[in-house]
């Protein structure tokens, strides 16, 4: 039987709600997509719930769900992936946190000195004086009672705490705020912790680490530089999604695919090396609503000569929403469609692809935040049988085929549809396989 | 309060996809069925899943999860169904496989001398042949190291293999490599296995009896004849689909209702005996494209006189899907409606009844395998709110009223429909029964 390829091209935050600008169209509604209804019309639509109906994914545990792996088992918080994406090595078995380089002063209340945030990325501090910062904060604090410490920089205000040593967790709560204006929060231990011990000595020593930092960078001669140029002093780092870093079965030993991505942004090449996939760069792509969608549309079409499965993410139309444009996102929507008539010509048109497109999330762009919306969701297969939607937008797709479908469920369709899927109840060999496999372990006689 | 009675006829296979010499229609569509049409426009319909999104189910599975039984918790492996399909009795506790008499010739390899398949079924031994040949492997390995097998032939090359001993599990792979030019496979324990070190101890004795049954049928007096006379020897044994034999709550005690089972083919009525229904047969079915589907309808006439809730199996869909040929599973589509009017008439229009059909799982006919897309469902109850759809086909059903529902709710849904449903948080008894019973254990003053 000839097995078919699989390509997921995910739009970050393509699905929204009904805008008042736009005449209460969505941005998909409005936008002119032939080649995205296209799609619609020859495939089968219905709606993704990435998570749970009504629960709002971030972007990490989304594409998690999206590439078949339950986020409640295998998320391992956002630092791990942030620290993959941005190639940096994190050893299994380590606590690994996000933290941003931030702008804070200090505000007298009855217990004592809190620290309010001014600006949660320090003016976005250029990548090397961040680096002079976090250098300083490594050698001072590499040795922390009896745990080792590593303060990684990233991209400008962005770094990576890694801690080292026995008896930590990940169930800690975030030292960001998220908001200007808030004070620093204490880590704590969160009340569902499964090692609620572990939880409340890792909340210490992030505690710890925090107002060491802010001692340590207050004075600090780049900061005195800062401030005499009128720029924010970086003054703290803020951890954020600590996590317990730990190894996945990768995806080729899952589903049986030999896997690529194409993406700009560490966070996606991060869930997407967490999961062990090949990870692609397009030189002209740049992360923005200024991308080169055809580029990243064409590698696809390059990679998937020698790979199983190809992800491409883009991811304009979710910055469009954060930024609360609509009409940019609606641009950005036509961008995307202009490109995908090489998705339709080179990849569907030749009936040898399972093609899927969908978002990570719904982003909301009259609000500005990602929503528990399950965006919309298309599937194409040479012998698929197509429903009666004709466009692809979220209030088409309420009539689709699929129906509602959970975002951790939709490996295992396009693996139906590219004739992979296995029996249930056959046991080949000792993987209990999901996927046809011609591997097989001899009896030797 | 009256209550209704219920059947469920399962057409095996009868959903499929868009098949391109039936002019891009599915079977379904292609087929002339205005007798399953009516009851697509009075009923209300949908697409099952039958396991989960995307998984192609086994038949013995996909029936547990239309009883209401969740396959995860209560599939206890191929082996005892059929088993209990031949009326083998095998005891709780003991370990079932289901195993062909099979055609293997040597292959030397670098690791030694492994078995290339030639033949599955070995030419389709007869039942006569076959039963000499396993005489003969009963006779030399009825107590093999600790443990008691007892290899026990049913029709043709199917036979049933029981280990009876401590320290056993299901959690192992197939000896049986499921397609001819491949080796046999080495049984090992499943890498998830629950009790590992019981699966290592039955792979091991499963391996045992595999190469055993080589070496003493190789030089056997049958096959040395068959070969003469050009007949492939049946020379090995092939287990697969091993699992611990356990007892599930019957049929009556989980729904509270008296079922009967019409379906000719052993696994079928293995599920059937499982759950405890009582199996009948039709002598003029057949289990095949020729059978008579007018006899199952009547007699299903007749059982609802005496039962709550029959089930009628027909396969000939599923056998035309798997030979690759779709215009006869056409012909066999027409044939299930024309004997469907005999329901039409006897059973809805009396307006008494709830009536489900749908299949046990799609298959296609193009690929000649299980495929994952969740069949078409429709159900018929006097005061259901029917939906807009006129016709009972894959397509139509995609705007069905029922969305898509998992199988193993079906039962659920059914009992509803006949007003038998209890509702949830009431306890008149110390079971915690799903259904209205008149059953009281009265308080003695």
């Amino acid at each position: 039987m000839d097995v078919r390829k699989i390509i997921l091209i995910v739009c970050d935050g393509m699905s929204d709600r009904a805008v008042k600008s736009l005449d209460g169209k969505t941005p998909l509604e409005y936008a002119h997509t032939p080649n995205l209804d296209k799609l619609a019309e020859i495939g089968c639509t219905g709606l993704l719930d990435i998570l749970s109906p009504g629960v709002p994914p971030g972007s990490d545990s989304a594409h998690l769900a999206l590439f078949g792996y339950e986020p409640e088992k295998y998320y391992p918080g956002r630092g791990a992936i942030e620290a993959l994406g941005a190639n940096i090595p994190v050893e299994d078995g380590v606590l690994a946190c996000r933290f941003n380089l931030s702008t804070v002063v200090e505000k007298k209340v009855s217990e004592g000195v809190t620290l309010i945030v001014k600006d949660r990325r320090a003016g976005r501090i250029s990548s090397e004086d961040a680096r002079y910062l976090i250098e300083c904060l490594q050698v001072k604090l590499n040795n922390f009672k009896d745990v080792k410490v590593k303060i990684i920089p990233n991209v400008e205000h962005r770094g990576i705490l890694v801690i080292e040593g026995e008896g930590l967790s990940g169930d800690v709560s975030d030292s960001d705020p998220h908001e200007v204006e808030s004070c620093v929060n204490r880590c704590e231990p969160l009340s569902n912790a499964d090692n609620f011990q572990a939880a409340e000595r890792t909340a210490n020593i992030i505690n710890e680490i925090v107002k060491s930092s802010y001692f340590l960078l207050k004075e600090h001669d780049i900061n005195r530089l800062r401030i005499k140029r009128g720029l924010p002093a970086a003054n703290i780092i803020l951890p954020r999604g600590a996590g317990l870093v730990k190894k996945v079965d990768p995806f080729f030993k899952v589903w049986g695919l030999k896997a690529a991505c194409i993406a700009k942004l560490a966070l996606y090449k991060g869930v997407a090396r967490y999961v062990g996939m090949d990870v692609y760069d397009v030189p002209e792509a740049t992360g923005t609503v200024n991308t080169n969608v055809e580029a990243k549309f064409k590698m696809a079409v390059e990679l998937l000569k020698k790979y199983d499965y190809v992800f491409v993410h883009v991811k304009g139309t979710d910055s469009a929403s954060h930024d609360r444009k609509p009409l940019e996102k609606v641009k950005m929507i036509e961008k995307i469609d202009s490109a995908f008539k090489i998705i339709l010509d080179e990849i569907v048109l030749p009936g040898k692809t399972v093609v899927a497109l969908t978002s990570d999330h719904s982003t909301s762009c009259e609000l500005g935040i990602h929503i528990g919306d399950p965006p919309a969701l298309a599937v194409y297969a040479p012998d698929i049988v197509p429903d009666d939607v004709k466009q692809f937008n979220e209030r088409a797709v309420l009539k689709g085929g699929l129906g509602r479908v959970k975002a951790v469920d939709l490996m295992k369709i396009l693996l139906n549809y590219s004739c992979r899927a296995m029996e249930y109840g056959l046991k080949p060999n000792r993987e209990t396989r999901l996927y046809r496999s011609t591997e097989c372990s001899p009896l030797v006689i």
